[in-house]
């Protein structure tokens, strides 16, 4: 009998290539009865055929199973009367609804994989940029005022209960983590702009008094602006990052495109009592349905899953199966057989997939 | 007699190292009689002196001269008695006291200098960023609200006044610069988070209306994060990029840092009526008073201020010399004699001068 349930929400444009080819491998990694895949509908084009975006029976599902693997979300032309497009919602509704306060972002360089950055072969990258995920500008979506055409607002909120538990989470993260910087430290670097709105010095002071609990980590401070200079200049000084949502949003994708880009970065967010994984790329409809796109990201997020249920329910032989995945996109990609386009390579998605299979096996 | 008056801000740590270099290469480059510089206090030193960051008489020789150089201020140890740093808002209220609504960082990778992005050798890294520098998120400075030690809120604000003209200002830069994309293309790229905060799509609204003066010039829009990875994987694609405060202090120094870091990039803070100009960078007390700070961020943004007053004065002479400082930088930085130290070389602040300065002779 299975022992996880997984919901499976595929999504739009490549959303379900990735997602088909991360459940292979999950497969191949943990072996047969060890996770129940449950395909759930969802995103754009579902609401456009159904006029939801998130259906209940979805949402239900995501919250009785044991984690959910999502594609992608999101058609263009698919958009809300304003013109928003409708497939974020997806994402953004999970987030909130299920309390996904912890966006995990491992920024990690692989073997075989060019950096844009030129020091690469000496250069180790290896930390993880944890973004809070459900208030900061993000707590005024939907609900910004327009005055007269004149002036738009939005409002910036920062709770203690919401700083407390993702500076906890990232404490936590480094006090387990194999990686570290260079000097060999554990360090938690609080990402914010202290130094201009209250806001983010109340969000840097929380920090610091959770700080207090974890001598062993030290911890570190560094200016939304500032920082982008230094993970370009010396990214192995990180070792966990955390920081305000829209700080996070930003400075997730620059580390991403330190390592390879989007295609290759895993994402995954959690709270307390849910997960949501998959890649950091979009639903690229442009390459949609063409084997073209690179499952490597939506790979890599499922071992990040795998990741978490280990650590929540004590299953060691899951954490054995995350390790032999991120071996096995490592091997595969440094024998340079099965490169992805956007790396540079011309396989496509089934060969890159078969190929870590291969290693896995 | 001199032509044009300049306030000089030298303030602290490495500010007056600095500034005394750019006024060297300015006098050398337009000759003895047409800047008359006007050494005025303010900053970090002269609050712990006087009680005052920014004097009401600095105050007034900014407002009746054509420009304003500045070299840094901000001193870790003098801090108000909330503990936030007093050093920055000598900058802040000069932003606001005399609306310089524009901050122009131009972001060019010189022949000589490395960027961290590895294919440096082909890529031509050459398009400015316009910071939104009165309104945005930095609205809310000091006026944020701490509740309970529980809550804490600032506020987006973002006018369509505000938008118009910075946008203005934007589709001007790219109709007159030289510097164009790969493409060929004059190009507008508005950075937002559009599809997320009503302020933000108003902010793309009131652009895209300004953009429809100007159907030489193309218009693109970038997400901030999207935007983040694109600055590393196709600089080549800008030109001239308009961003809200917040997004543009991010992205600036990100941009900064792929042609070499800030203490080669100039920034210049304009209005309609008055302008600033200062290195991108600190005032980096750790090596002030040693003769090892660049000068160049400096002195690029004195070539900055020349363009500009050649521009409101139709000064054609400042145009050309401005041109000149450009190119004397250029040249004695391919030649390799006077590489300053945050760029991988040895030279001093005066020995970098020298060189700039014999360059142009
Ligand atoms: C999909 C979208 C709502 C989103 C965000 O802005 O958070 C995206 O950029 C992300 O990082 O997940
Ligand atoms: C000095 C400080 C107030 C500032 C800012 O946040 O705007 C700095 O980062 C800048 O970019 O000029």
């Amino acid at each position: 009998m299975p022992r996880y349930d997984i919901v499976t929400i595929e999504g739009d444009g490549i959303g379900p290539e990735v997602a088909q080819a991360a459940i292979r491998v999950l497969r191949e990694a943990v072996g047969e009865n060890v996770l129940h895949f449950i395909d759930a509908p969802g995103g754009a084009a579902h609401y456009a055929r159904s006029g939801d975006v998130l259906p209940d029976e979805t949402l239900r599902l995501c919250r009785e199973s044991h984690a959910i693997l999502h594609g992608a979300a999101g058609l263009p032309e698919i958009t809300y009367p304003d013109g928003t497009e409708v497939g974020n919602e997806l994402h953004l509704q999970l987030r909130f609804k299920l309390d996904l306060y912890a966006n995990v972002r491992p920024i990690k360089l692989l073997a075989g994989v060019g950096s844009p950055l030129a020091a690469r072969e000496t250069i180790d990258i290896d930390y993880v940029i944890i973004r809070e995920n459900t208030e900061g500008l993000y707590a005024s979506r939907g609900a910004g005022v327009v005055l007269r055409n004149e002036f738009a607002t939005d409002t910036l909120v920062v709770s203690r209960k919401g700083v407390e538990r993702v500076a906890r989470f990232a404490f936590n993260l480094s006090r387990k983590r194999d990686g570290a910087p260079r000097d060999g430290k554990r360090r938690v670097t609080v990402c914010d702009k202290a130094n201009i709105l209250r806001s983010y010095a109340f969000f840097r002071a929380v920090c610091q008094e959770v700080a207090g609990d974890y001598p062993d980590v030290e911890i570190d401070y560094a200016y939304a602006d500032a920082i982008t200079v230094h993970m370009l200049k010396k990214p192995d000084f990180y070792d966990v990052i955390v920081a305000e949502n829209m700080f996070g949003d930003i400075i997730s994708d620059l580390g991403a495109a330190t390592v390879g880009g989007l295609g290759i970065a895993p994402s995954g967010e959690v709270g307390d009592t849910h997960g949501l994984f998959q890649g950091a790329h979009g639903s690229a409809p442009d390459i949609a349905g063409q084997n073209a796109a690179s499952p490597l990201a939506m790979i890599l997020s499922g071992a990040l899953m795998l990741d978490w249920l280990a650590d929540k329910h004590a299953d060691e032989a899951l954490a054995g199966a995350a390790d032999r995945i991120r071996q096995a996109v490592a091997t595969s990609l440094s024998e340079g057989h099965a490169i992805p386009r956007d790396l540079g390579g011309s396989a496509s998605c089934t060969e890159v997939t078969d190929a870590v299979c291969r290693a896995l096996g």
